[in-house]
């Protein structure tokens, strides 16, 4: 199959940041693009060849789409499984699968999977809705605290919360869902596997989620994790086995957590490009995205080993502000050695709402983590205008 | 100035590979960008925000162009002068300056300009045309051989001829060129220095251009350069003096030949992004790219060392193949650690034409090119078709 610069047609499904970054190696291999989103903002909306505007949740829209390309992704799992079931039915190659997906969609269903596979896991119960967790709570079949995930839609923190008593539970959605024993660890870690069509299979190095120790957020996604060689060896094996039962084509970005034993527990996964691989652009041979694109085109996998060490900050909203979008101080950071803002193209901000990132790489991972704490304390994503 | 997801917009003109590189990172800042090129199949027309079709020595077109956009540059030096100037009286930014360009432009001036600041070239002689340099050896007044070059307009070897006898110069253009007196050197070298209008100023490390030994063709530009400390220093504080005496701001790449003496002497300079700096995108803490961005909008300006040695070859159409372009055995190549192509987009291919790159990454220079070379003696830029 030749690719580069012929009239092969690769589709993306959402044009979002994820789909933005993607787009820069297409551009690099001169693949043909297709993408669809529901906005006329969507920051895929240049670099790819031809824009379509619509619901990717929307049998027809999807189905239509697909039937114009000859290799179909997309960069956000939210999109008309069945519609992506029929194109693949009809030959088309679609990856991941929508078979696939399906495992992942649903957090219910993706946790049935690593019980049906041996994965280690963290224990859990099924509901069908809100209403339920609380008849089980007063008739103590469910012990608190338990960690709360509605099993669809979830996203960047929105679908999960600690309950700690009954009252957590006020203002949730009353929707499917699962109650998850909560599981103290000393360590959220993720491993990205990519694989291709023909079974070539690799994985990143381990990276290390660092929380704040107040606000419970991850702050930095630092590569590689500052842990023991034998707990990265048994994390890589435990995301490739991941990703053989799931039989993925692209990239599968496993989450688990270290626990105080140092055992390896499978959190979630996600079948695309991930925010834990950002700091792939500058630190690794090959960035997440471009190995992405090999994969789901069965060409050789890239090299992912690093080059230096990286660490990823995410840039999200400052609270209180909303409107026209104003990276405050980035011309400082700017002038700090191997420092680089990916700005998604977001033109509004609003409160928490991700619109960027900046990677930092140093040969050393110790001063790579001084200066992201001064990236962190100094820039800050504001607006022209405070919030009413 | 905010630039970053704002009003603010960046004019390119041309729309070649090196403005697609360079909309890579404009891309990632979220920098508007409007680019003008006369082909509609320009490699820029996809990644840009505005795309212009138009004639780039045409001064009403460029001069339009420029009144749209707040900070213009270029990609191509074969632009229309008398319109950036007249820009710039009006008070655009335009980096470089047509000020600078005026003593680059034509290879006249530009060696003169050498000579006017002391900096060692290589001996010359002007002429108006190719007559006069016939006169001049029946008259005895020029020996032989020497180097023809046109004085405008020459590219890519184009405009540049080693002459050893009168019949060499059938079939050159009878136009204004120089007569240099060849230099024996050990090494083509060429250092990128980058400098914003504050005057903050870096420069890359210095980088090889290996040359075939029979085909006399440049086959490998090496990063760093396999040569002494005290050469590589030299050539740096060289290229340090020819940026500061040209005033410029953006990139110059400085090209020099380090003679059997190891003295350096410039052979001549470009005012943009060069091909001696591809190699920067996957081996250097900053590409020649973001850095050139970076310096035009007077931002601070990125480490420029090296993460891990980097070789850049060139991928060019293959002799006897005009048509789509095929590049054959890509999938090969992809297979190899460290190696990423870069297609530039063009759909056709013709004998020598510049069709993309490829860059080599290595820990160790010597195992990164071994691979280089068989990178080279691997792909192939050809058509479906043969030539008549």
């Amino acid at each position: 199959m030749n690719y580069f610069s012929s009239d092969f047609k690769l589709g993306i499904l959402g044009g979002g940041q994820l789909g933005k970054m993607l787009l820069s190696d297409t551009r690099k291999f001169d693949i043909q693009t297709y993408v669809l989103d529901p906005s006329d903002e969507a920051p895929c909306k240049i670099a790819c060849d031809h824009f379509f505007k619509g619901d990717l949740m929307n049998f027809e829209t999807v189905y239509n789409f697909g039937k114009l390309v000859d290799v179909l992704t997309f960069e956000i799992e939210l999109v008309n499984l069945e519609a992506l079931a029929k194109l693949e039915e009809e030959g088309l190659k679609v990856y991941p699968s929508p078979k696939t997906l399906k495992l992942i969609q649903n957090k219910g269903i993706q946790k049935d999977f690593y019980i049906q596979h041996s994965i280690p896991t963290a224990n859990y119960k099924r509901f069908p809705n809100l209403k339920s967790v609380v008849v089980d709570i007063l008739d103590s079949k469910l012990k608190l605290p338990f960690v709360w995930k509605c099993t669809e839609f979830g996203y960047d923190g929105n679908g999960v919360k600690v309950i700690r008593q009954i009252s957590d539970l006020d203002n949730l959605a009353n929707v499917e869902c699962i109650a998850e024993e909560m599981i103290p660890f000393k360590n959220e870690l993720a491993v990205i596997v990519c694989r291709n069509p023909s079974g070539d299979i690799k994985t990143y190095p381990v990276v290390e989620m660092e929380f704040h120790p107040e606000a419970n957020q991850v702050e930095y996604v630092i590569c590689p994790a500052r842990i023991d060689d034998k707990v990265s060896e048994k994390a890589r094996a435990i995301a490739l086995t991941v990703s053989e039962k799931f039989n993925h084509v692209g990239l599968l970005a496993v989450e688990m957590f270290q626990t105080e034993d140092d055992e390896i527990i499978v959190n979630e996964v996600a079948p695309r490009p991930h925010n834990s691989g950002h700091y792939s652009i500058e630190a690794s041979y090959t960035s997440q995205f471009e190995n992405h694109l090999r994969a789901i085109l069965n060409l050789p996998l890239g090299k992912t080993d690093s080059k230096v060490a990286g660490i990823m900050v995410n840039l999200v909203g400052e609270s209180g502000f909303s409107g026209n979008v104003i990276y405050e101080n980035i011309e400082k950071i700017l002038g700090w050695d191997g420092v680089t803002p990916h700005i998604y193209g977001k033109k509004q901000t609003r409160p928490f709402r991700k619109m960027g990132h900046v990677t930092i790489i140093n040969e050393n991972i110790s001063e790579a983590r001084r200066i992201a704490e001064d990236v962190k304390n100094t820039i800050r994503v504001i607006s022209d205008k405070l919030n009413n």
